[in-house]
């Protein structure tokens, strides 16, 4: 293997994961403050140490479990290799490892956030800043890292790493699935848990402190002011951190599983300086890329001014964003010319072999990337301070919580129309350009610059809690004002991050289950069948119950909550006069354990019901693996249409709620009457508020692990339904009969034969799995010069050799 | 034609027709009570035809415009008959006639009840249960009079009453869905319409007169509450009316159309006692028969105590419903048996061609009889007073509106869970039993019923009306009180009549689908290509943006209802004292013009949006109208499943909070206290209730008719698309070559015709609208038996005939 590329996304990631470290040296050098700050500080770090602990617990377990029924499955499945296994057990520790990175440094750059707020804004910032870059270069080095070095092993493993096959490297990339279902997997603990979590400490802490004892916010007197702070960690942090890591690879392995097929349409194999397998390399190469541009990126955020407000830090973290971007686009442009064939053949289905250049490659991954910048302006319309939907909310608060709460659902509701008419446009643009290796890359692209993404996603919630700091430790008033410029921006960029997030799951999702349909190598989905339909209508629900599920899970945790925060102030003398300490490990080890115990349900209901359907499709149709395939990927289907749905609808209407309740606090114009906190209408305004916070906390960010864990989840049950090797394991197999997606193989298509020579149908017969009777049939129709004779039955051709032998006479 | 089962349909209907005259004619002769009752209930009469007329005279236009477009469509489109635009314009006829029937007689019998419950509770129910069977016998009896008189009617024009061709079949069928067309538009202005007008009315009455003003509900000084009660018969009654009325006919239409497909698998005509068209006459024969049972099911409603309470009430509906139903299922085995072949040939799509016994078609039937009826215990279970659900949210309340709204939010997105899992398990069992004929035979049987189903549903407003009468004519409290027993059964009836209403949604979009699929003649539609999957996201998309802006058509109706009363009550002296009546016309008026503008937006994007992507196809993809075709049905699938989802969310949340709310009216325990009217938590739960409200009447119901009128109007387009003459319209045309889903007619399949005869080959050519040229070659490789001999290059075919030449030498 004298490949290059290959290595170049490890050298990379490498890069990345080295400026990770100086920088993180960097902020822990920072100074962490005086005694009651950093107690505080140690406090919040020691509950998300707690809830991590207690995560990787019960992470083992499932790992455990998880394992076992994947080497069941590699058992049974003779395409399907036990290394999946170790890919899996890997894919979940590095997942882990990444959140771990994330939610250490968040953790501890909290309190230097609050100490440079101290000393002036740009500080502050840097610091802030700099804690948000280290995890988004954790998050990224890492995937790229494992992703990389795991299909460097597996290509060695199955393939000396010299191309062989599209069927050996099929192998090789249905063995490095495993590690994106590991890395989803903890998501789905890192998402839904992280979620669950930080809504019930918050609200459980708002309902008794505030509304029962009459506390502030963030008071050391009320027990579950800690396990509130470390659920921004847990669930801002560490949850978005989880989403996007399990994003990004299943994004790049998407992007390699349809590079093979692309290979696989070109013939089988392709000549290039890559060993042959440019197409697949390419994906892992912006991936690579992209970590170096984020760093340039995240050089650029900066503002030097202390009088700066809200708009100029804004645009701080644009000016880093779009550089990132693109630089991105500049190098998919050169990455696509360089590693790509300049024409490429790629299957469309029901329109046959076309002809792609390769620069329609690079247009798609322009499609992704227009789409990640947007996301976010459309987001942002619908849910930022000032615009009109949120002052529409506003409005309606004046006539009561139920006007204000009917605004807030209508505004979800009617932000789906750009966002599901944009994403309709960039599957069909990336589509049209270049198959859906095109909406692979596309999405590629628009992951490129995850490191950049998380750095501004984190820097939010390491300020929200530097302003909690500042408030516990009775800082002075200008260094909370600072932090609070910081925290307002941290929550406009958490409303776009989650547009984002869900893009990119959107968009990851596609990809998996186009790779999905060609390692089960069906013929589509065809929803006119009614099994098919119904599944279509059964995976529409489930985002629906989900969601359900998880807004109910808040409520018990937080009444959980309720009940221990009520229990101390009962018990704990002297707890609301100051004179002694309230157990806050007692609050985080309730919302940890209420967390972990609620996220089971949902848990179950994500893995359960792909394999159910498939069950049940086993009892119904034993035979007839096609259908199954086909059911499960209307299943697929269904989630991912409704889970985007019902993300888009529930973040963006607990963003508007939430930004107008917030409108409150400068105050807002209702009827030509000023109004300020503490009105009716902000009251109207404070409920609608605390119907959002599941929406955009729990529920809705949730959806993006669903629907990309049900795509992997079909992904590597996809073997067990037909596999590649599709002429073995569907009904229907072999020869040149061309069908509207495929060749079938069962018999000779002599319309299709009269314009081949021999040896081109012998090849089409091999390419396509044909039966050895099929081709000797299909053989015997051309004569000895390779020219097609047509198929004479039996008793015509003796007909044909007895003139021979008469003119012979 | 000297086929009577052709015109039985016709008889049953003139019989339910006439009963529907004698018990019209029974209920007007009540006695219409004394001064005040009387002119109160005139008041209401006439806000009722006022909202009539002006919808009748939108509807013109309408009416003209659409039929302007069918015209165009017929003229473009050869297949396509100019008669569609008269059966559009007679289903928008006689559907309008439908509501008029109803809403007149709604709002004469109120004021009867009101003054039957002045002597007895069983002679109120006998009287307001009168009225609502004068409804349901209207709607159900100009349904299948009008349906199956176009069907004879057509049949004589394109076939001279006699079977022919399954081709000229489909020219009656695609003619007679002008009628269908016709009825859902105005099943369109009532339901979305009618929804909106009856929240305005309703939320401007109560913000202005309840909250602003203090005065009591239904108080006669308030100038909203005519209005408030007009909404009640132009939402509930006629609203309910017409899409019953258009799902009734949609149908039976889709089950005519499969039928006839049906016959075209079977060879292309059958031998039967009915001119060879059973499996068309079927669903129109189980329709008239459920007139039939339906009279004899409202017979069988009555109470004889005057201390019977809702249980009673409830358990003598049940009775009703319940024989109908059984007397439906026992028809549905004697026609079945009667009318169908006693084994048919189906085409299930990737299966072939399967045997069905008509027995498999009555076991599809009951399918759809018991979804029916589970489908109103599983709404009972979750919006009922006193299940669990509803004592939850009651329990939630306790910790304010947030919790109350999210706890109300979270039953109606679980309730989806039982009712998909069992539409999905209807789709499958029916589809199993008899492919999508049987799908749309269980839809049949479900709506055979309508009329008492309609019956029990209008009772519930008139029951409604006639309190607010005795309410505002001051009468004695006993009388409030049995009306007050009616009106709570028909809350209960009001939600499990809203749940068979998408039942039968769903189910009869299903069967449209279906009949779409058959009529463009694509191979299904393959959600595995891109601008299929586009189309399916934007499908999803739209009920939910559908939904948001019904909800916010009702606030903004609303605000103007709000500034009428508010200037009413400032510029109407003496107005509150009782001096001066208020201008209950104004309001009337206000409510009417709101209504029927705000419902223009949401009925744009229903009729548009299909049209719009027929376009974007067309000029994507000018040469392509099987993937046009595939778009289309991609984005109706997503429509219907996700019109689903959101409808039954919608409806059982609203339905959950309402009665919630109501709860408290007998008192609730909350954490072990007695809570009553008027306590906080109540007031968390009237804000749910607030926002249920537009759930529930407005958006919620409106789903029915979007994802029907959606089907409805892809089945009108479908001809357009490639439609019955495959052949000459789509892209690959014309053999035997036996392609996954249909036959293909462009070359011959020499496999399959060696195990066919000459003449079999020849009738399958014709069935299949094969072009002369490839029949012609087919042709050749038989010999002159019969038999066939394969395809021969022509010198080899010289060859042979040399070789006979050389033998006879």
């Amino acid at each position: 293997m004298d490949n290059f590329m290959i290595y170049l996304p490890i050298v990379m990631a490498v890069i990345g994961l080295a400026f990770m470290l100086y920088k993180q040296a960097w902020v822990l050098k920072q100074d962490a403050g005086d005694g009651k700050m950093k107690e505080i500080s140690d406090y919040i770090y020691e509950g998300a140490l707690a809830f991590l602990k207690a995560e990787y617990r019960l992470l083992t377990f499932f790992v455990i479990g998880a394992s076992i029924a994947l080497a069941g499955i590699s058992f049974v499945v003779p395409t399907t290799h036990i290394l999946i296994v170790v890919a899996f057990v890997f894919g979940a520790i590095f997942s882990a490892f990444a959140g771990n990175i994330g939610m250490k440094i968040a953790t501890k750059t909290n309190v230097r956030t609050t100490q440079a707020a101290r000393t002036s804004l740009p500080q502050a910032l840097k610091v802030s800043f700099g804690g948000g870059t280290v995890m988004g270069l954790g998050v990224a080095g890492l995937a790229v890292l494992g992703l990389t070095g795991f299909f460097i092993i597996l290509f060695q493993v199955f393939m000396k790493g010299t191309w062989t096959s599209t069927d050996d490297m099929t192998i090789v990339l249905e063995t490095l699935a495993g590690f994106s279902l590991g890395a989803e997997s903890i998501a789905l603990f890192a998402r839904v848990g992280g979620g669950i979590y930080t809504k019930a400490a918050d609200v459980g802490a708002d309902l008794v402190g505030k509304v029962e004892a009459g506390i502030p916010e963030d008071d050391p007197r009320n027990p579950a002011t800690i396990a509130d702070n470390v659920g921004d960690n847990v669930g801002d942090v560490a949850g978005m951190g989880a989403d996007l890591f399990g994003s990004y690879v299943a994004t790049v392995l998407a992007a390699m599983v349809l590079g093979n097929y692309v290979i696989k349409d070109m013939g089988g194999s392709i000549q290039d300086a890559f060993g042959g397998i440019g197409p697949i390399l390419l994906p892992m190469a912006i991936a690579g890329f992209g970590i170096l541009f984020s760093i340039i990126g995240t050089m650029l955020v900066k503002i030097s001014s202390d009088d700066a407000k809200e708009k100029q830090v804004q645009g701080a973290l644009n000016v880093g964003n779009w550089v990132s971007i693109v630089l991105t686009a500049v190098s998919c442009f050169f990455l696509v010319k360089y590693l790509l064939p300049e024409v490429m053949q790629m299957e469309f289905y029901g329109e046959g072999l076309k002809e792609i250049s390769s620069m329609r490659v690079f247009y798609a991954t322009i499609v992704g990337l227009v789409v990640g910048g947007v996301i976010s302006s459309v987001t942002e319309y619908y849910t930022g301070l000032g615009t009109k939907p949120v002052l529409a909310i506003v409005q309606k608060s004046s006539t009561g919580a139920g006007t204000n709460v009917i605004a807030g659902l209508a505004t979800g509701m009617i932000s789906t129309f750009p966002t599901v008419i944009l994403f309709a446009a960039a599957i069909w643009a990336s589509y049209a350009f270049a198959g859906f290796y095109g909406v692979a890359l596309a999405a590629s692209a628009m992951m490129a610059t995850t490191a950049m993404q998380l750095a501004i996603d984190a820097f939010g919630p390491i300020s929200d809690n530097a302003g909690g700091i500042a408030e516990m430790s009775e800082l002075p008033k200008e260094v909370r004002t600072r932090t609070d410029i910081l925290d307002s921006v941290g929550n406009t960029t958490a409303a776009t991050g989650k547009g984002f997030a869900i893009a990119s799951a959107a968009l990851t999702s596609l990809a998996l289950f186009a790779a999905y349909v060609t390692f089960t190598g069906i013929d589509g989905i065809n929803i006119f069948k009614a099994p098919v339909l119904a599944m279509l209508f059964v995976g529409g629900m489930i985002p629906v119950v989900f969601s359900a599920l998880a807004m109910n899970s808040v409520g018990k945790a937080a009444m959980d909550m309720v009940y221990e925060v009520r229990r101390q102030f009962r018990e704990i003398p002297g707890i609301m006069e100051g004179k002694n300490k309230p157990e806050y490990g007692k609050c985080v080890e309730i919302s940890t354990k209420a967390a972990l115990r609620e996220m089971m349900l949902p848990g179950i209901l994500t893995i359960g019901f792909p394999i159910a359907i498939v069950l049940l499709g086993k009892l119904v149709y034993a035979d007839n693996n096609q259908l199954i395939a086909e059911m499960l990927g209307g299943y697929m289907a269904g989630v991912t249409v409704s889970g985007v749905l019902w993300a888009v609808f529930q973040n963006n209407a607990g963003g508007a709620w939430d930004n107008a309740k917030k409108s409150f606090e400068a105050g807002v114009e209702i009827n030509g009457e000023m109004t300020y906190k503490g009105s009716d209408a902000h009251k109207a305004a404070v409920t609608g508020d605390t119907v959002g916070d599941p929406f955009k906390d729990t529920s809705g960010p949730s959806m993006n692990i669903l629907i990309k864990l049900t795509c992997l989840i079909g992904l590597v049950i996809a073997p067990i339904l037909g596999g590649h090797e599709a002429g073995a394991t569907t009904a229907k197999a072999s020869c040149c009969v061309k069908t509207e997606q495929k060749l079938d193989c069962s018999k000779c298509d002599t319309a299709m034969m009269a314009s081949m020579t021999k040896e081109e149908c012998a090849k089409m017969c091999d390419d396509n799995g044909c039966s050895a009777e099929c081709k000797e049939k299909c053989m015997s129709m051309y004569d000895e010069n390779g020219k097609f004779k047509g198929e004479v039955a039996t008793e015509e051709v003796e007909v044909v050799q007895e003139v021979d032998t008469l003119k012979q006479e």
